[in-house]
């Protein structure tokens, strides 16, 4: 596969969400051609005044385009885009490259990659991590699965995305990468929540607390970034509630298949599942520390 | 209370573990006359080699002293070191002060500090963030409860032993914090040993996925600092699992008495209990771990 470049290659962008459209709007500021569909066309208006050309389907995304990538919520939406009947694999030509930067199922992407292999077409899964700032600033870690070659060759594509950017290994590989991350994720914002609880009922000075344990052994980007939206009662959307329960799903199925038992991971889910079923679905994820004080009946954020 | 100064202020110190000896060498560099007193005499002779004066018990430490500092293991030696027939407050003279630096429980912390004003004598609680490293680059965070007076008279010997000195508000609030910290470290642990887990159960590069992942939302100190040696095997102490089954069990009573339910917290307590009864409590806390693969019947290191 040759290497991407901006005046040769033709983008195709699926997907133009809190993560998708700032994506999207750096590879126009660098100069591609980018084909775009999403689910509403209103979202895809900036896109459309930077130059992109709409598209009705993501199959007709496909047919203009040499790569075509896909930033969407669910599994279920990714099956149907990359494999549905007006999906973008029906549409790509022979040579082409198809890549999910979707948190999705690493099944679904071994899937996706043997039905693309059939038609002579690339598969990448691309998760990536750092969210909606990161998406804004270009500065994502990508998380990359599938051929070595086909890597390379959109490795100018992610470095415009990201700024840390790593081949995990081959087909799913980028999906169980990412999962990693969200384990990680998992546990940190229980004890981020669990901590600020704890200290609110004690009495304690939590901005104080929080500039004495920051930047040691308890210091994490969790504690840093969420914990002061957190005690402002801030539970704005930088990720959905909803988008990382169906992360922590995934993983725990992952889990389940490769009969691993992970408690913590485990106790995320109920917890965040708990709280999307009780109204916080499209809450930001430092909304668990409402749920967490709730549980023990003190009011958040604490006065 | 006067401030503390070397040349003029003459200081005790109790207990030289891994914590301890390396503290209290700072104070005796830095110009303070220091007696000592530890419970196994050898571990005194560095600081005996470099000026400090040994002392055959806790009280007469004490008598020679303005300003006694106690860093020690468990709550039931606070206790006995303070409050004992040969502890320190019998030994200190009414304008002096005791301050301790171990991890221990607030409840104590109070009660020590009631004893002491019952004499004249000012009490911090005073436990500090930052592990053997900390204690040896003197980079610690020192979390201190007690009267705001005795605390700013005592900053400039907190100033040689940490970077990060805050005080939290009164007697137990250094302590309160502590248990705050350590229950931020409680669960962030759990995450990065499931996270490291499920990588290898997938058969994921684990030091590629660090690359990616540290820098990101899921960075946390100890994802920096514990994930290589859980990867390399290594499982030497910098903080004992022991002494943490101590913090998380303080912490647990403490929440129980708030009415505080926090399932993190209580699962962190059962994993590393139980991993100190299967012969790991003077492993470090990376061994956890080992622990979380072998639960799942996964040899640790992946090979």
């Amino acid at each position: 596969m040759r290497p991407v470049a901006a005046g040769e290659t033709r983008l195709g962008w699926i997907g133009l969400g809190m993560m998708g459209a700032p994506m999207c709007g750096h590879l126009l500021r660098a100069g591609f051609a980018v084909s775009v569909h999403t689910r509403t066309p209103e979202r895809a208006e900036a896109a459309l005044a930077a130059g992109a050309r709409w598209c009705d389907s993501p199959r007709s995304v496909a047919e203009q385009s040499d790569v075509v990538f896909a930033m969407l919520g669910f599994p279920a939406e990714v099956r149907e885009v990359a494999l549905g009947e007006g999906g973008a694999l029906a549409g790509l030509a022979a040579g082409g490259a198809w890549v999910d930067m979707t948190t999705s199922e690493p099944a679904l992407a071994e899937e996706i990659a043997g039905a693309a292999a059939a038609r002579g077409v690339h598969a990448l899964d691309a998760p990536v991590s750092g969210g909606d700032v990161g998406a804004r600033e270009a500065r994502l870690s990508i998380l990359v699965g599938g051929d070595g070659e086909a890597f390379e060759a959109l490795r100018p594509v992610f470095e415009v995305l990201g700024r840390t950017v790593v081949h995990q290994g081959g087909s799913g590989a980028g999906q169980r990468a990412k999962l990693a991350n969200q384990i990680l994720i998992a546990s940190t914002m229980i004890g981020v929540c669990e901590a600020l609880v704890f200290a609110a009922r004690a009495g304690l000075d939590c901005e104080r607390l929080l500039a004495s344990v920051s930047g040691g052994a308890a210091g994490s980007w969790s504690l840093a970034n969420l914990a002061p939206r957190m005690l402002a009662g801030d539970f704005a959307p930088g990720f959905y509630v909803e988008h990382f329960v169906k992360d922590l799903r995934i993983a725990l199925d992952e889990a389940g298949r490769a009969r691993l038992e992970l408690p913590g991971l485990a106790l995320a889910e109920r917890l965040y599942a708990a709280l999307a079923e009780a109204g916080g679905a499209r809450d930001g994820t430092q909304a668990l520390v409402r749920a967490v004080a709730e549980a023990s009946g003190l009011a958040w954020p604490p006065t």
